[in-house]
């Protein structure tokens, strides 16, 4: 499975460490960094060379579990508050999706469940927790991916929009899961990519990850989308989420509202892919989602060969948008496809 | 009126020459070409230097009066042959927009209306009717603007796509038109620039216009138009076109009709401001106009310091697409403000 890049977030040998694939680089250099120190992880999660709702689950969960094991000498208490402290830190580095404190506090639990452990027999519980997580991860996957396939057929066009493939996940991926492992079935879907500006995940990775596995795939403008919409050649479009709230409204990078709205206009079905951990049930509707705001250098000048506006020209950065539910015509989980009222299908789930 | 780069297109004080302000370099360098063979103009044209459907043109039609200029001295029979030659030529490097077609049948008519003519009355008659179109131009982006600010208040938000601005036509632009003179008259709008992928016309011409002339501009990827909307910040918007069908039907740069299906969504006006030469009766629906497919690297490589996709991935790349009139709430002219249905009050306007 390794034409995937599933490995692109581990675990370091030594356990202290964490070993990531610099996705900031794709698709021009195929670089792996190791993180040690608290602040690299932060950095690695804050400035996207991991990203991803499930990868960055993933690698918060390996990362405090790194922590706690280069810490694994301290007196229990010291342990414990630097333990709190650390996961704080990590669970800052970005606001937005829910996978994030989900993986930390998880960890948070355990750690909690043992209260007369030594730092030692805690910093292995942790370690212990953080693979499942990436191993339930791999499941869900797949999960997913077997459900989102019966969405679609053979020969079929499907849109996506920024990156929620192996890359953002593990293995499969979540939106890209169904043409993944449709294509190992011998099935062949035409894949529109949106490129995803600011940060290009969808030429950078989507466009890569598809490319390499085979899938036939044609890189569009994000404002290409309805005319390729208008052209025919769409069945359907699949996005990954952030965050989704008990009402069925989902964050997604910024950009999939307008998908949604011109989907629905064409009379095209859309779907968002995510495992159950994405669901946020204690968020009653989008409103209550907190969306990032980024540097406006990322869309001036990061990636261009120089500035492409005025320095002093304002830029609004926004890195999600919440498509409402109402746009949605399903949301497929790893437990199956939830349709409207999503209010009861999603909360049917836990 | 030189804040507004009015003078970026302009027939040379030899008269056989014209001078262009090179688009492609802004905002980083301010550049005048000087084109003098048929070829460099019609790469200008062709590499958008020149480039928005009124400015091309203006400048078809100087660069054949300048072309011709440079013939005066060939025989009457071989000067005549010459000027079809160079006109075809010019007429073929770029489908889209009517106007490129619209000036240099107008220079070619008035050279058939002069059967008995020298060559050298022939170019100075040319030169005067090149002359004409930029004036009337000039008096026909004023009209516009003047008629477009009656669409809006003090204190709007307008989102804007691609440029319509005085480089795409002159001085006061379409499009941009009522902000530009909207702002001379002391009002204040908030306007909300799409950057315009691949080319960025968004920002690189539009938000440096603007931000030049005082307006407040806030520029945004083009996937982030739905989230602005949404937000509540957009009381209407303003885009140009290089194309309108007899039904209303108009093709303007690829992004347009997916910007309208969201205005629409969010209950928003939609308005395309454009001189009469743009309309094209001869044209019954968008159906029949040709969409420019251009380069791949536009989308993975130009301005960006590296390749943003692998070498191998297919592009889309359609320079334009066609806004369905049913999405349109009002088509801006120099005569007024057409309404729907569009099939009469299009065909009035002649």
């Amino acid at each position: 499975m390794s034409q995937y890049l599933s490995d692109h977030v581990r675990l370091g040998d030594d356990c202290a460490s964490v070993v990531i694939l610099d996705q900031t680089l794709l698709p021009n250099e195929v670089k792996y960094l190791t993180l040690r120190e608290p602040e690299e992880m932060f950095e690695a999660i804050r400035l996207l060379r991991v990203r991803g709702a499930p990868a960055i689950g993933i690698c918060a969960g390996y990362c405090l579990a790194a922590l706690a094991e280069q810490r694994k000498n301290l007196a229990p208490a010291q342990f414990r508050v630097e333990l709190h402290r650390l996961s704080q830190h990590l669970n800052s580095s970005r606001p937005t999706a829910v996978n994030l404190s989900w993986a930390l506090n998880r960890l948070g639990a355990q750690a909690h469940s043992m209260p007369e452990a030594s730092p030692a027999q805690i910093a292995a519980a942790l370690r212990d927790e953080a693979i499942a997580i990436h191993q339930e991860d791999i499941a869900m996957c797949k999960a997913i991916s077997g459900h989102g396939l019966t969405l679609i057929k053979d020969g079929d066009g499907v849109l996506t929009h920024c990156n929620a493939g192996p890359l953002a996940t593990s293995q499969y991926g979540t939106a890209l899961g169904p043409l993944l492992l449709g294509r190992e079935r011998g099935m062949n879907f035409h894949v529109f990519a949106d490129e995803t500006r600011p940060l290009l995940q969808g030429a950078r990775l989507t466009s890569y990850e598809l490319q390499r596995a085979g899938v036939d795939v044609t890189l569009i403008c994000d404002n290409m989308a309805s005319m390729v919409m208008k052209n025919g050649w769409i069945n359907a479009c699949f996005v990954g989420c952030d965050r989704v709230a008990a009402n069925g409204d989902a964050a997604n990078k910024i950009g999939t509202s307008g998908v949604a709205i011109l989907a629905k206009h064409y009379g095209i079905p859309f779907y968002v892919l995510g495992p159950t951990s994405t669901i946020d049930l204690n968020c009653p509707t989008g409103d209550n989602i907190q969306i990032e705001l980024r540097d406006p250098e990322e869309i001036k000048s990061k990636f261009y060969a120089q500035s492409m506006a005025l320095p002093e020209v304002k830029c609004y950065n926004p890195a999600f948008d919440v498509t409402d539910h109402a746009l949605i015509a399903g949301i497929v989980t790893e437990k199956g496809i939830c349709r409207p009222p999503y209010t009861q299908s999603l909360a049917a789930l836990f």
